[in-house]
């Protein structure tokens, strides 16, 4: 079965672990193999990945081979590995003492007991999308004698989004709009165009978990700029730093998220969009501008969308998604950006997907007719949302420390000590899902971060608070962790 | 610009023109110049593609600098590319004599005049569509609730996937199924999670366009295995040529399209298969094995699924696709493999998407439930329609000899003379979409073939003849053809 595992190099290995090592340099075994048991629980460490070879290992680390051994054997024990003799170790899922669950484990079902605090995600509008499902069956009807491959779009959805980017802003005609299956194919369409393998993409730092995964997967490397502080701890771009990381690394391409950026919900100001895009044509950088939670603010004024100094440059390609604003179980997203580079994203998609389906968005066409009302309910109940869970967690965590986001589905907590991996561990076994602070960052960063999010009914996030309360408050006193699988992240 | 364009290397570029001299050896040039303009309105050379600068390309043909400076400049005036001093040359496509069209030209509209027999595929089976869809938006409200990322599928679906298999003799648990955007997403995540830069996949040749773009797209390197004759001109696997290519080139996996392969129809006997499965276990090679046809076989009987040979086995992996059988505009497709390959696929999917539309899923959920009976009229229209294109085919180019195939949805023609691409050019100026033979090849073979599929209405089918009869009769007389894009295959 070696053929088909994966493997993890040595020094990766050792950037994954980040800051594994106890202040006091001792009990260095068992600190490693706790912080590996932490990877593979948490998801950090895909299940089935070969891991180094002691001596590498432990080259890369600088410890000697006896310490790595004395992990590994520690690992084996508690099954978190298995080792062929001669063909090294892989990493599996210690077995699970509750016995066999037959809950999809990346996707619980809502229905069931735990409460999902990995997803930022809401159920959808359910009467506005009733009402839309029945209208697209109807709209279906004209387009089934067709073969149903659309490549770019239905022209419907390209002008239905086209129209919103203008109402916003940015004027924009249906050619300059690809439609994809959701905001993440998007994102990857243009990561496989514009980068190659060893290519260097700029990202904040935190950023969103799958652009991560979407970089790595195309080989590419995320190179992090670090959001510095804002008054209302969400966070702030430092335009300085970030030109100057251009300039130095000589990104192929840069990925922000300028509204409610994810994790933080931080939201650059319009004297830095322009900025952001003068740098772009400065130094012929294409920016890829994640808008995923563009719809979701909670005030009254809506910056400029940054496209707008740039709107037919190639250099400034915007994604937009359904998923949050809407609903996840539409999965429908769209590029938009110059026209030819759009066509250009179209002949290559064929490679990985022949078109998004057709239903789907005849139902977006309509919800985003009007989706500043379909929005505004849940605009008013996530600042509600998000109000009661800052209350809530001033009295149960008063030493954490939250962000206050003007927009979004989330909180970025700065928590009192680093021991976010383990907290995500320990809440999974009260049935809590979360997405630890590395998962949000590169090389172990954000240990001592937390993205909480607001869109649980409000007594099951009260339900989670607690068991999240027992969880930290049982920290110290946990027995080894056993979880039936890694958590995915929205 | 220049950071936003792809290039392609005098190397791969020399393969691409394939066979591009003239027997006589005279006119080398032009000969030169016709071959590229032809790469680049088939769509076999992307637009904005920097080409070879003169001194390389002339390197790797074995010609002279001056004859590829003057195939160069005879481009430049036809507007086939646009060249930067010092900064090389890209391929553009030709101004349109017709002025600027707004069809899409990547997927026409099917009310317009333009007939495609590009892509092989149907409309969708209406009654039962709209009853389907109808009873989907109702069973949509159970899960509005939900967030609605469903990365390994909805268990409904997967349990009629899974129960579909074990109708067809390959006893399957839903554990076993993927559920993904269409059969293409399918063969991504396959080949993304199982090769690397570099890694060989062994191909039949022909072979699915598609996955050759899929391979290309992860930088994999297709091997192919000819495809031998077959009494009924579709054609045949050679196991043991295919043995020892597999011996020889150690691929990293094997895709292979045992039902109705596509483009030439061949369907693999079951003894067959079962030395395929034994080879996969002999050499631990996976066999990625395309069953999307597999749902429109004429006849009564059908092959044993070749998963059937090792039902349990990571080795044997198969991708299946309600495309084909049922609606393209659905894009919904799956993979069936071992269960903890399946939980391997889902995790790494986030990297490229977020999972499968939730009312797409709830559709085919309902459709499949009665699939032979959904299929069972088109199955009888596809073979009339089959018979009734060989009528016509037999009077309007008695020189061309066409396959008969026993299922699918079109035939493999061999043609009298190698101009297939010159064809696909002539014919859309006539209003016909074609996907010339060597889209189904590489390194420009197959020109002497072409892939007709036999899914238009009859009448449209007709007229596609006719005027392909035009544009064949026409093919000496060409003027320099002038298209607005590039066709896509389905």
């Amino acid at each position: 079965m070696t053929d088909l595992d994966r493997r993890i190099g040595a020094h990766s290995f050792a950037r994954l672990l980040g800051e594994w090592r106890p202040p006091d340099g001792r009990g260095l075994a068992s600190a490693l193999a706790d912080r590996v048991r932490l990877l593979v629980l948490d998801g950090r460490l895909p299940l089935q990945t070969r891991i180094p070879p002691e001596r590498e290992l432990a080259a890369a680390l600088g410890v000697s081979r006896t310490t790595v051994a004395a992990a590994y054997d520690t690992l084996r024990e508690a099954a978190v590995l298995h080792s062929r003799r001669g063909a090294g170790s892989w990493t599996r899922l210690p077995p699970d003492p509750a016995g066999g669950s037959d809950v999809s484990p990346l996707f619980p079902q809502a229905d069931r007991d735990l409460l999902d605090l990995a997803h930022a995600a809401l159920p959808a509008p359910g009467a506005a999308m009733r009402r839309a499902a029945a209208a697209a069956v109807h709209d279906l009807d004209a387009l089934l004698g067709g073969h149903g491959y659309e490549m770019l779009g239905l022209p419907a959805l390209r002008a239905a989004i086209a129209d919103r980017y203008t109402t916003r802003g940015l004027p924009t005609t249906p050619d300059q709009v690809l439609v994809t299956v959701g905001g993440q194919q998007a994102i990857a369409l243009v990561v496989a165009a514009l980068t190659g393998p060893g290519d260097r993409v700029l990202v904040e730092h935190p950023t969103y978990p799958n652009a991560l995964a979407c970089i790595a997967h195309h080989r590419a490397r995320p190179v992090p700029v670090p959001m510095g502080p804002h008054p209302n701890g969400t966070g702030s771009w430092d335009l300085d730093l970030l030109a100057a990381t251009v300039r130095d690394a000589a990104p192929r391409l840069v990925y922000l998220i300028p509204e409610h950026q994810n994790p933080t919900g931080a939201v650059l100001d319009d004297a830095c969009r322009l900025r952001l895009v003068e740098l772009a044509r400065r130094t012929g950088t294409p920016l890829l501008i994640d808008e995923t939670l563009v719809e979701l603010g909670f005030g009254d004024h809506a910056p400029t969308p940054t496209a707008a100094h740039a709107p037919d440059s190639p250099l400034v390609i915007t994604v937009g998604s359904a998923s949050k604003a809407l609903w996840g179980g539409l999965r429908v997203g769209w590029v938009r950006t110059a026209a030819p580079l759009v066509r250009r994203l179209a002949a290559q998609r064929a490679a990985i997907d022949l078109g998004s389906p057709v239903l789907e968005q005849l139902i977006v066409a309509r919800l985003l007719a009007d989706v500043e009302q379909v929005t505004a309910e849940r605009r008013i109940e996530l600042l509600a949302a998000r109000d009661h869970l800052l209350d809530r967690l001033a009295t149960t965590f008063p030493r954490w420390r939250p962000s206050r986001p003007t927009g979004g589905m989330s909180l970025w907590i700065e928590l009192d000590e680093p021991q976010s991996s383990q907290l995500s561990v320990v809440a999974r076994r009260h049935g809590v899902l979360l997405a630890a602070g590395p998962r949000f960052g590169i090389d172990g960063a954000f240990e001592r971060h937390l993205r909480l999010p607001y869109t649980l009914r409000r007594d099951r996030m009260d339900e989670a608070l607690q068991r999240l309360a027992l969880a930290w408050q049982g920290l110290d006193h946990a027995a080894p962790a056993v979880e039936p699988e890694p958590v995915a992240v929205a």
